[in-house]
């Protein structure tokens, strides 16, 4: 299978940054591609920028969960395909299982259609492993309240996806480990309260553990 | 059923001339909306955009339908389904019958599963009846040369849809001739070689055989 992985989680669960230290620690011995969902192409960022600034615009959810597939489609063509043909690993901020947690158990859309719509927009593309970064929606909420409060005037503004309460948060919460429960063995889930640092040593490990021994 | 009137029919067959005099027609005695799409909402119009500016982008067949499917999807929660309920007739330009004829007919894409997705998008709403202007490929394709020649200082450019070649020109009307034939009732098939106004004056007929009486 590809040295494909995914990394899901709630927003605050530090997700981000666990990633962009995999990509360092994995750098030194592999060829590794770090790309982002929605992103990660050019129409793709074009999609995303709509997607995060729509406030006013009164999105419909079926146009949302269509512009997140939309966005896939030209990142598994055009990015990670390619990459994972020439033989690179890929990391993927978010993936297929953000639309199955977010629109499925976050909004009440069908499951099976997001399943039939998530494998016509990877034509049948899955990761080999999906990360987890468990955090309680409250904690979740909690930091990034945080955040926002000692960043007020940075570039982290509000927006359209942070605006959803916690009732939102909570099904999405309960999505993702539903989908864990069905499937363990896709999964690795890891609790996102751990130290930063002893979090990235278990997705190191884990990540490692399922790649080649690297040639040189 | 509802008052929903779609226009399908390849580029060149004047079938936005023939919607916008529909419409005036129309006006006089009934509450009537004119959309497109894409297009129709603010971000139906932004995802347009994207679609019809892609040069140098390489878009996916995939991310274009899912893009196709987005802007629908927004135009009918937000526009065509209010109006309907509202009781107002609605005209619309393309819809998705398009998907099927370019996307399934024309880019070889399942049409099982482009029909799912139409489905999706529009929660299940159909028109009543859907004009298809004839036009063959060749014609079609020679009419849009002589208007880029007559025009080629206009807002009218050259774009991507324009460049796709007479090959796939050829299979979008070969299934647009299937579709028809599979449903003939759905459909009001005529010819655009007749004279604008007598196309004009066959439409409007057959549309208001369709509508109640006008109250004042």
């Amino acid at each position: 299978m590809h040295p494909f992985f995914t990394f899901e989680g709630p927003e605050g669960s530090g997700k981000s940054t666990q990633i962009q230290l995999l990509y360092e620690d994995l750098a030194a011995y592999y060829d590794v591609l770090l790309v982002r969902d929605p992103g990660g192409t050019k129409i793709g960022e074009h999609i995303r920028t709509l997607l995060l600034n729509t406030a006013g615009m009164d999105i419909d959810s079926r146009t949302e969960t269509l512009l997140f597939a939309a966005a896939r489609a030209q990142l598994v063509e055009e990015v990670i395909r390619p990459a994972l043909e020439a033989g690179r690993v890929v990391l993927c901020d978010r993936y297929t299982d953000s639309t199955l947690a977010y629109q499925g158990y976050g909004r009440s859309q069908g499951l099976a259609l997001l399943r039939t719509l998530n494998a016509y927009a990877t034509a049948g593309l899955q990761p080999c492993l999906r990360f987890y970064l468990n955090l309680s929606p409250e904690e979740g909420l909690k930091r990034i309240r945080e955040t926002r409060i000692s960043h007020s005037h940075s570039a982290r503004d509000w927006n359209r996806m942070d605006a959803q309460d916690l009732a939102f948060h909570r099904s999405v919460h309960a999505g993702y480990l539903a989908l864990i429960q069905e499937n363990p063995a896709q999964w690795e889930c890891l609790d996102a309260n751990l130290d930063p640092a002893e979090l990235q040593r278990q997705i190191s490990r884990k990540t490692i553990s399922m790649l080649p021994t690297p040639c040189d």
